[in-house]
């Protein structure tokens, strides 16, 4: 096992903000996507935080990414809208979309905006999150590197495709969902081949269609399962639910779909006769008193999380885990104790150091 | 096994109308009402069909049917609504939310109605479905009797609660999801039942939490797991998906919500100190030309149908499903063939005929 070093929050976001800035990006974009990053290191979701730094660097310089992009909204109707991002980092592109949506809904009690010719946009709480300071639900999905096959196949044609909602509450810490449609996301499968670790029988399958335990399968042609895993525990609904992100963030917005979505990692090479322009996201923002008054959705969702956590356990010593939870305390620990990084991402943070003349 | 009568479409259709008829409905809520229940049988849904009509028929009689509903907007924005449904037939207030939404979507792009003091509302298919027409995505989602269980939980909190979505599409069939957020449905429980066999051991768990292979595991104060099954496998973001359906039909709309959700069967009663008033249910339907020209979007939906149903599969004679794609078949099979009913059904039926003076 690696060792880790841990760094306070402001002392690597600001060495990210100057990373971004290196690679061309203004003033206002460096901080808004070191922001994105370092949401993720402090929730505790590691894969998604400064360990993904210097890929976005990679695909920068492979002319993936544009660090000063013109986003612009071309086709538009009261409440929705739909935004070519100009190969902007989805950081950057994300949280524009996003705003844009927030402000549709002041007119309409929703707003929604589709992104396409975007990039990897990080964690989809940061952006779904940000309709809490409004007291609006916010959704955010984006469509991702063909790594999934749906029920019956053994092609990788889906992403993990995340789906995150974010739901205001009063006294509590807000409810926040943010899953990868996948019985596992390819972070977890990352850690049990550090680790050397079997992972359960339900995750991955091998090229040929076996269920398999190797956490390093999808090396050897093999896919991840849709979450259900198998066909009796219902994987045709994690395929399903995978499919309507793609169809969203790819099929609605202009974007690639299913097996053309262009890959993360920069030494993969794009697909052929593209459908669409780069990835896909679709964001969400529905004003809760578009609805009801906001203080009787207030007292009823503090009611709905605590009947919930109250609900009867197995274990007594377990609670029932209000969606967002665990993130919101791991957050408050780190800002106070600083973000543990592990040797491999130090490692890669001092190799950009070097690279920018900067100083980690 | 039971044996099988075969009904012809209209018959059944007729001798529906007129159950809705005699207890009190309008000749267009009776005509709507029977058109939900065929619509299931037709596509498959056997469990959400006429099976179903003697239930209905149980609650009407227990007063919590309301035949001559006065259905209110009580709460309105250009692009949302809430309706309170005054315990109307879900079969009735659903489609008549549906309209709305499609009718606000016509200005803002997208339009969102959430439903209050409702009852079960068939399929979700059916409400979604009714976007299709209008070259709209319709979204249909319900919270139901409380019988699936948290993740960590032994208590019956959540119902099975189904999100559906459908997609138009320009040649092939649409793109219909209709899921329940559990690993599966309790209809499959009860055929299992029926037929005397072990279910597969990721359905249910007995009253301590232990997963169980017996059908009637309900019966004894066990729960239905949700979509997942366990944690290693993902059941938190099954029971995510089930509380994000149960928050927008119930916290959102003004409806009760998590056990408190009023059980299907007239004989269970309903819980003291309720929250809201009834079950609840939440409509979208989202214009497709509201995010791009229509034609660009039918030439990448057939894109991506024809890619997915062409993916490599492990068996080559089973072909990857696109959603709806069985239903869409089996209702243009029993369209001509008939609508087979089970033994039990058919008395139940014939039940009801008699009650009310009426010929099967």
């Amino acid at each position: 096992m690696s060792s880790t070093g841990v760094f306070e929050e402001g002392r690597l976001r600001q060495f990210t903000e100057q990373v971004f800035l290196a690679i061309g990006c203004s003033e206002t974009d460096a901080k808004q996507a070191a922001d994105v990053l370092i949401r993720a290191d402090l929730r505790g979701i590691d894969s998604h935080g400064v360990a993904r730094l210097s890929g976005y660097v990679r695909l920068w310089e492979a002319k993936r990414i544009n660090s000063q992009p013109n986003m612009q909204l071309v086709h538009e109707t009261p409440g929705t809208g739909t935004l070519d991002a100009d190969e902007a980092l989805g950081l950057v592109s994300g949280p524009h979309a996003m705003r844009i949506a927030m402000e549709k809904a002041k007119n309409c009690g929703t707003g929604w905006v589709a992104v396409n010719n975007s990039n990897h946009f990080g964690i989809g709480a940061y952006h779904a999150m940000m309709a809490l300071e409004e007291n609006m639900i916010g959704i955010a999905m984006t469509n991702a590197s063909p790594l999934v096959a749906p029920t019956h196949s053994i092609e990788r044609m889906l992403g993990t495709n995340p789906i995150c909602y974010a739901w205001p509450a009063r006294n509590h810490e807000p409810f926040v969902a943010d899953l990868a449609t996948a019985a596992a996301a390819n972070g977890k499968l990352e850690i049990a081949q550090r680790t050397g670790k079997a992972i359960p029988n339900s995750w991955v399958q091998s090229k040929d269609g076996q269920i398999s335990t190797d956490p390093s399968e999808l090396k050897s042609g093999g896919s991840l399962l849709p979450l259900g895993s198998t066909v009796e525990n219902g994987s045709h609904k994690g395929y399903a639910l995978s499919a309507m992100v793609d169809l969203f963030s790819g099929v609605l917005s202009g974007a690639n779909y299913g097996p053309w979505v262009p890959p993360f990692v920069s030494f993969l090479p794009v697909q052929p006769d593209l459908p669409g322009k780069g990835l896909g996201h679709f964001f969400g923002a529905i004003r809760v008193d578009a609805f009801r008054p906001l203080d009787d959705y207030f007292d009823n969702m503090e009611r709905w999380i605590n009947r919930f956590k109250a609900s009867e356990t197995i274990d007594p010593n377990q609670h029932v885990i209000i969606p967002g939870e665990p993130e919101y305390a791991m957050e408050q620990d780190r800002k106070i104790s600083g973000i543990p990084l592990v040797e491999a991402v130090e490692k890669d943070l001092e190799g950009l150091a070097g690279k920018f003349g900067l100083s980690l």
